[in-house]
């Protein structure tokens, strides 16, 4: 969007996200242009990382750099617990600018990120083709790993909570690359720690949404992890992924979101696939499988929208 | 290992792969030092790209950069069709200096890059993380696309001929990142080029296998494009991934390649869950998921195979 690219010109991605005043605005942009039906906070996953001592920040066209990346138990120990309502008001914050200038118009969900992708950023030092770092430590210090993955849930857990008590009215655990895992190692060394956060989160009566890429093969662990809404990205039938995870379960997903970089025909007739395998259940969030991406036009995200409502009020 | 190190302070990886005094002897490395069943050749999917017009190098620590990536269909039409018995002699070089280095000691598999693999890195300029450049010409210029990838599995199918005939046991056809695509896509974008490889090298007696990494989604579909075996990543546990193949196939796989990062009784416990999964069937060929990583320890790999030898032969 050419407003948030000009507001990019004068601010860091993370000035935009430490300024409350920015992050609203960023926040509501797509809110304004596009025929959404939730906000989505504008943040990163990242940012619980710098009060736990982890520091980091964005080179530009390369992603997340971390300063201090975590190479063993010692980095491990040393790591710093901090209160989200603290150290994080600044999302706060932003979360109540946000609804009081949505004044109810749309939904606000808000985020953060799993055990196992923040732990591999904190661990690889930026993004990773193989996670030969992260699983290295896993595999080889099971204990520190499992040290590090309660500290970060119950951090996460807190962040939420707090997000929560600020006015979101849903949140998303972003477990991006644990599709990484398979049910084995997902079992062993992430399921208990997601579980952690969802049942943390339980008196909190918001929908909770737990995604992943990639995770066809472990869609019914993920399940049994928590989350009333199971994100599935495009790889897997939206049927057959839903079979698998349980219809007692909301889905979101699955559009690939590179098909909004090619032809509008192709684009709504994916689109119109997916809806065709939800059948017209309830309990399906119409959604991309992973983030938009940088070069997509506007206009096609706006017919997706227009699209995707007039299919589903029919 | 230590002694391909040596070589690579010498040569950059193109000069190994081009000089088949050194392909031969980079070939052998492994074969000398670990208790493996077969050689596969010092190669890389690349080569095909230069003599096609499409020139690239490695840089160190990132990877293959591509000088002229293509844009669009009118870069595809200024491709050229090449003979590999030619362009690519010195590969068939080295593949009949390695037949006799072996000496009838363990077979030699041969390979090539499978048409998403190999227009992926053409198209991107190196490797990607969302394919989007890929998947941005496969949808807006499907009839560029089909072109692009007739040209390189006609020209891939020349090419594993020629490697058969120069003396290979055996071919591997690499779609190492098809992965990225759910099956309808598969099957309008890929499926008829894959299966123009395999159809073209049903004359060879020789097994062929078909491998790619994250197709737990679309392994039926693969299995349908062709080949004798088909490989598996870690992510599906390998019964599943069989049946789901079919039992009618061989299957390879499918040890994450990050166990052997780890401690020894984790990667040996991991080698036992696969080999219980085949539960004694034939038809299995023991491997990794995906390829091997540059950190990983010589003695780890050797305890590996020795294991696997020492389960299998009981």
């Amino acid at each position: 969007m050419s407003e948030y690219r000009a507001l990019r010109q004068r601010y860091s991605l993370l000035e935009l996200c430490r300024t409350p005043d920015l992050a609203t605005e960023v926040t509501l942009q797509p809110v304004n242009r596009i025929d959404v039906d939730a906000a989505i906070l504008f943040s990163d996953l990242l940012l619980p990382l710098e009060p736990m001592g982890i520091r980091f920040d964005f080179i530009k066209g390369e992603g997340p750099a971390i300063e201090n990346p975590i190479q063993d138990a010692g980095d491990i120990a040393r790591l710093r617990r901090f209160e989200p309502r603290e150290s994080l008001s600044h999302v706060l914050d932003a979360i109540r600018q946000v609804k009081q200038a949505l004044d109810g118009r749309v939904p606000l969900i808000g985020f953060a990120g799993a055990p196992f992708t923040l732990a591999s950023y904190a661990i690889e030092g930026g993004h990773s083709n193989n996670f030969a770092k992260t699983k290295s430590l896993m595999y080889g210090a099971p204990d520190a790993w499992h040290r590090l993955c309660e500290l970060m849930s119950d951090l996460v857990a807190d962040y939420l909570a707090a997000q929560i008590d600020a006015g979101v009215d849903a949140v998303q655990v972003f477990d991006s690359w644990v599709g990484q895992l398979n049910a084995r190692d997902y079992r062993e060394f992430i399921l208990p720690h997601s579980r952690r956060i969802f049942d943390a989160l339980t008196p909190y009566d918001v929908p909770k949404i737990h995604f992943g890429v990639g995770t066809g093969a472990i869609l019914p662990d993920i399940r049994e992890a928590g989350g009333d809404v199971i994100g599935a990205d495009w790889r897997v039938p939206l049927d057959e992924a839903w079979d698998r995870i349980g219809h007692d379960r909301a889905i979101q997903g699955n559009l690939d979101p590179t098909l909004l970089l090619g032809p509008i025909d192709r684009l709504l007739d994916a689109a119109d696939d997916v809806l065709a395998r939800v059948g017209g259940r309830p309990g399906h969030i119409f959604n991309l499988g992973h983030g938009i991406l940088p070069m997509t036009s506007l206009e096609h995200v706006q017919l997706l929208a227009e699209h995707v409502h007039r299919r589903t009020t029919q």
